[in-house]
């Protein structure tokens, strides 16, 4: 590998401005293009795993090669692997919307690259934050609790999974702290959720330690639309308390991934604060609706709760990563994820005076996302924000309403919000009018089939859930470009798939 | 709060693509001008705790604002919050040195907006990041054993912290799988590193859930140049041993935050292999480096190690967050971080066919960074990344030869890289020739005075450092746009601040 020492090249400086202010022209009519053509992409990528790893060169090229030919390379092979979230006809898992407000603020802050560990690595860093975080709060309404001006207080974080993980060591830590639990019974946590809870959890009980075993998974019911039971959990706790363990977390979900189910706040956190658990609400998918005064009673029962978070990278107009998480008492979180190491130590920190958000999350170095945030809630306002969200759940009601109409399908939970989720039904059980279990296997086989059809025509990207066994499509209507002709479109093509199924169906029966 | 409930407004799609064109060329314009302008602003921010949370509404804005209001607000309210880390006149923690190469992948990372939790979701993400990874374990010389050819595979994190809480699980998986070792033995697992390591291995260990008893911090000396001795390293696992408990995880590193120590990699691994330890190699700010082959001989004997991680987000011309981390199996990595739900089954992942990378890492979701390593080395070329590094490898031995060519100044430890550590001697030292507790005390004042004037005056911004009870001035050269003007600007200042200062010491003595 000696080939790499050769000699320096003289070359321009690497943020040389006029060559920074060339090169991100460039990029920018190329991503305006992008937006302009991208329905003429196929919404999933066809490719076939390797496809990339065949084209490129096998070692880093040598020398620089100019912007133009690196653009050319993104369009001949990245485009054809990329599944394009930002298409209008993306309607898979949930959405990650983007919006020019969000990617002037991305512009921005990787322009700044400040490392905002503390408050003195980049003061406006940490008070931005707090400032769209505080907005935040009064725009969802969260207990005043929540707030800077209480006891409480909001981070960013990347993911929700993040989220999980710093809040199961703020509950591990407090029990630890003020009950004297001793280090040695950490294997006797448990930590409590539905079977429709992201399995996001389960992996970051895993990444804390908390033994396999001691996660409980409560099963839900299609007749209770998947929502946690209060009996369910309180006899599950009832019996661990009884075999000696200790509670120690519940995570209750608005807006489960598979269904967007919600948990009663009310009920379930009643039963969590006679056990002196640790309650944290998952609403990474539809928090974002509960800034709609329509959609705010999902949250009724928040005051009862320890912690709250949502992803406003799903439906906030804004891109990955972006969750926002509140605690009731910042000490329970920076507890047991603070340091304070010499290199870093200053006078604002040692005084108090300021928040240190490296003490909030898991890591050190934290990007300047406060400012996407910021930028996306002053470019759209809070009035465009509720506007983007009424028109998505719009036009899921208009699309769940056709469903409904015909007897070829159903849709086998209610909608909440603006993602759908339907199967076919098939003519066997229709024409038994009994769920026979062959009607429901022939009923998941065609819905898959049906998805499966309507994904490889490369207009559409819908993904799928299996509940209490019964497999559905989910159409999850989301995406910044989506307009009520693309919902038109995908339900001429739902109609027209599902008559050439069924007049196979019949054709085999 | 009902004042949020108000009329939908008509607007524009978010994502109107001539809208975008139009806004995001404005931010091009004031981001060429902010680099154009940076020397003007003081490097460390001067505003006071509080300064950005009394000026900003205490609300939501309701309606939309244009872009140019918004501009002018990061200009009159942001910017002078703002540290500014691409500053050539900054030189403090390590330098995070972004360019245009990066800017530009961060543009269509965040234009694309792919949310690549596994190969199907987005396979360009997945794959190009394979690319990617094996491009820079070449150029690194790193074992083949770590290759995707072989049983290992690479990574890129968020942060080196994500690193050390994801290797410690694949330690802590293997062992509990390998060995029988039982889940209730997880308090006495038992992690090693050196008073130099990172505090962030600290914080990964409390977020794994290992007892904060039983992380090592093992004492440097001086005389050592501050490296990790393996005699220390044996006798402290051997009495650990001895004391029942298991050796879990040892972190060794190549270029520490202090001073850039090197601990020695053949000499420990072999005392890591008597006991079964997991050895991660963290060469956060070095790893960069060690693309030169002068370098490369910082990592010899990586071949004996499990893991290796190093951050292009600190002097590798790209932004936060991208941590690169290589495994020499990656089933040891997938064991604890796997997960299977119905949601994200489909055919090539049940195959085996591809690589998920949401098994990799703590989160479900991803950002396609990739596309900014990528977009990194095909603009500058391997000779072109050479360049950087030796261009402030220079600046920093010229820095250094000044101050050992002035008798008031000791370089504390020898210079690895490019970061140099240094000091006042005291004129009582000096004049005593005995390092006199006084004379120490004295020193270590007379260089907190300096640094605090230095930065004060906001033309640098340098960081702090205690070894050894020495407190030292770092001086980290790796600004992408710092010159040999600024080096010299800054030695003309530190002879013009301490000549001042020891003028008024003699007076007082």
């Amino acid at each position: 590998m000696g080939s790499y020492n050769v000699e320096p090249t003289v070359t321009k400086n690497p943020l040389n401005p006029e060559e920074f202010r060339r090169q991100a022209h460039l990029v920018v009519d190329f991503l305006a293009d992008y937006y302009s053509n991208i329905e003429k992409y196929p919404v999933c990528s066809q490719v076939e795993p390797g496809y990339l790893t065949k084209t490129m060169p096998e070692s880093a090229p040598l020398q620089p090669e100019p912007i133009e030919t690196i653009l050319q390379d993104v369009h001949k092979h990245i485009i054809p692997g990329i599944t394009h979230w930002q298409s209008p006809g993306f309607f898979g898992y949930f959405q990650s919307n983007g919006s020019t407000g969000n990617f002037l603020g991305e512009m921005l802050l990787t322009g700044f690259n400040t490392v905002g560990f503390n408050w003195l690595a980049s003061p406006a860093a940490t008070e931005l934050e707090m400032v769209v975080m505080e907005w935040l709060l009064k725009l969802l309404q969260l207990p005043k609790s929540f707030s800077f001006c209480s006891d409480g207080g909001g981070v960013i974080h990347g993911s929700t999974c993040e989220s999980f993980v710093c809040t199961l060591i703020a509950a591990r830590e407090k029990k630890l702290n003020k009950f004297g639990t001793k280090r040695d019974d950490l294997g006797k946590f448990v930590v409590y959720c539905s079977d429709q809870t992201h399995f996001s959890l389960q992996k970051a009980c895993q990444v804390v330690g908390i033994n396999p075993d001691n996660v409980r998974s409560i099963e839900t019911k299609k007749c209770m639309n998947f929502r946690l039971s209060n009996d369910a959990l309180s006899s599950v706790i009832e019996s661990d308390v009884r075999a000696g363990l200790i509670p120690l977390y519940a995570c209750l979900t608005i807006g489960t991934t598979p269904t967007t189910a919600v948990d009663p706040l009310i009920t379930l956190t009643d039963v969590a604060k006679r056990f002196d658990i640790w309650v944290h609400v998952d609403a990474a998918y539809a928090g974002s609706a509960c800034i709609c005064p329509e959609f705010r009673h999902f949250l009724d029962g928040i005051e009862g709760v320890n912690s709250f978070s949502f992803n406003p990278h799903k439906w906030f107009l804004t891109t990955l990563d972006c969750c926002c998480l509140w605690v009731r008492d910042r000490n329970d979180l920076t507890r047991g994820l603070s340091t304070n190491p010499e290199l870093l130590k200053n006078k604002a920190s040692d005084d108090k005076e300021v928040v240190d958000y490296k003490d909030w999350q898991i890591a050190l170095s934290r990007r300047f996302r406060a400012m996407k945030l910021w930028m996306v809630i002053r470019t759209y306002g809070v009035t465009g924000l509720q506007d983007v969200i009424r028109k998505h759940v719009n036009l899921a009601k208009r699309f769940e309403s056709l469903l409904v109409a015909d007897n070829r399908f159903e849709v086998v939970v209610p909608r909440n919000f603006a993602t759908v989720c339907f199967r076919i039904i098939s003519p066997l059980a229709l024409a038994t009018r009994v769920s026979s279990d062959n009607g429901e296997d022939d009923s998941n086989r065609l819905t898959r089939t049906l998805l499966e059809s309507l994904n490889g025509s490369g207009l559409v990207y819908m993904t799928h859930a299996v509940i209490d066994g019964i497999y559905v499509i989910r159409v999850a209507i989301g995406a910044t470009l989506v307009e009520e002709t693309h919902v038109n479109m995908l339900w001429d093509m739902v109609q027209e798939h599902v008559s050439d199924l069924l007049a196979k169906y019949v054709h085999i029966i």
